[in-house]
């Protein structure tokens, strides 16, 4: 299976947000994961870089949290 | 491998942009895509929706195309 992991950078860090990640899908300033799990969040953050080779998929909030 | 093909939706159609993504990075209003074989492409575009799982990165152009 090719999901990602989706991480959000909290002050330099990086926090797992999500794991096996599946969709991905922008609505307005927000995103929506969907993982195979079909479990779903929504956070209002922007996709800082991906890489679909490493698994990986690296956010940042707008604003400091969601 | 898990890299996927970037697809710009144009007048409805989806039109194959990058086969193989690897990095996705937006910049700006554009986004930077690298595929396994280094190529890059730049485009004036924004995310529609991913499926990891499918493999499929849908672009959507922001004005029309580049």
């Amino acid at each position: 299976m090719c999901e990602a992991s989706a991480y959000l950078l909290k002050d330099g860090k990086e926090e797992l947000f999500l794991k096996e990640v599946d969709i991905i899908e922008p609505e307005g300033d927000k995103l929506r994961l969907i993982n195979i799990f079909g479990e779903q969040k929504i956070i209002k953050a922007r996709i800082k870089r991906m890489s679909l080779v490493n698994h990986k998929i690296l956010l940042e909030s707008e604003e400091g949290g969601e």
